[in-house]
């Protein structure tokens, strides 16, 4: 959906974080997913300095901006996004569940904008006051028993949601068999040996022997075997057949 | 969201987790998005502890399972999905990247299925050992600077992928058949006659045999097996073990 260039017209804001361990893994979750552009608006200053120098802190981290309020964070934004649920009050603004935010957020960026989404404190949320600087909010939709996620994991899945479009892995097949799937002899030739195994071991009485190597056929076919699972098991029914007779 | 019944079916399965924070954080999300069962795999016993009496863990901590094994943890699932990146080995299993995981879990649970979804420790993933016990590897897509992801933060991802797709109608599936497809404890049942076949028609030098019994679990997890076919395969090579030794 949306491409890597486009990753770098989205901005990720922290408003109010406290703990500087939630800071990090936010961090995190924007490395793994490839965004780099982060805000916080009025951090509590010894952890957002604690957060910054950590051993290991990305670069991201160390470049981020602070502002004062959310309103001067996102002042070049064209989209506000604020996140989180829906429990403690009645929403002024269009809501969107998460699922569905891809598409407005392409949107938006074909169109030369530049997005800002948007994170309350660990206690709190966004308040009233910092949602009047949002568009829209979209929400995670959540079980009603524990609505609330921690910061670092809500960002993580947002982040994810949007991004999961964007920078899919190389490695692109649905299924690893390179092999090409056996011929309906090959098959066949299988069958014959595993029906001598059967009658070699006495597998079933004589009146059967038919109706067992008819549902052997089919059961063949309907095993998703490629070419080589096929010779392996023909080599070893070929074994065990030998080794029967011997 | 997924119904009562469909999140039963699934449990989240953490592999010698060390971290206790991360493992509260995987509760956290699991409570988060409405799942219950958690088993663990081999926990470093002192921060288990610590997770489990930690002030506020929730009930599902509490009630979680522990294993000495996958393998035994995953008993009584029909599909067993590892997660990871791809960074480090070839997959021997199908890759279904998450975004599109949604289609396959809902059919699963269509027929009746249990699944299992499994995270390796923060530290290695999941080792080759434990991906033999998988149908399936799904991989979270991430940004090749930055691909690990925070074990908490994959978990919340995950389920909120599924919690909030997998309700999705199925994608149309080749599969046919209407039987319920195996336990990995039937197919590892299997696995271990087939096993003890080899052994006893020589099917291959000693020093093969342990890739061999790796290679095998594979391929019984690749069939389209279902419960009949893989308990007639049981009867016919008890039938022939039963015949090489007597």
């Amino acid at each position: 959906m949306l491409t890597a260039g486009q990753l770098d017209s989205i901005q990720i804001v922290l408003v109010s974080p406290r703990n500087p361990l939630n800071i990090g893994a936010a961090a995190r979750a924007m490395a793994n997913f490839g965004f780099s552009h982060l805000s916080v608006v009025a951090p509590y200053e010894p952890h957002w300095r604690e957060a910054q120098s950590a051993v290991g802190a990305e670069t991201l981290l160390q470049n981020a901006k602070s502002a004062e309020r959310l309103a001067d964070a996102v002042k070049d934004c064209t989209l506000v996004i604020g996140t989180g649920t829906l429990a403690a009050r009645k929403a002024e603004q269009p809501v969107v569940p998460l699922p569905d935010l891809g598409g407005r957020v392409a949107a938006e960026l074909a169109r030369g904008g530049r997005i800002a989404l948007v994170f309350g404190s660990e206690k709190r949320g966004l308040s009233r006051d910092d949602l009047s600087c949002c568009h829209l909010l979209s929400v995670i939709p959540t079980h009603p028993d524990q609505p609330s996620m921690n910061l670092g994991q809500a960002v993580a899945v947002c982040l994810y949601q949007l991004a999961s479009r964007a920078c899919e892995p190389a490695t692109p097949q649905l299924e690893t068999s390179e092999s090409r799937p056996p011929t309906s002899g090959e098959l066949d030739r299988l069958a014959g040996v595993i029906d001598d195994v059967m009658l070699a071991c006495r597998y079933s009485p004589e009146e059967m022997r038919e109706a067992n190597r008819h549902d052997l056929r089919l059961f063949l076919r309907h095993l998703a075997l490629d070419e080589p699972d096929a010779r392996r098991a023909l080599g070893l029914f070929r074994r065990i057949l030998h080794k029967l007779k011997s």
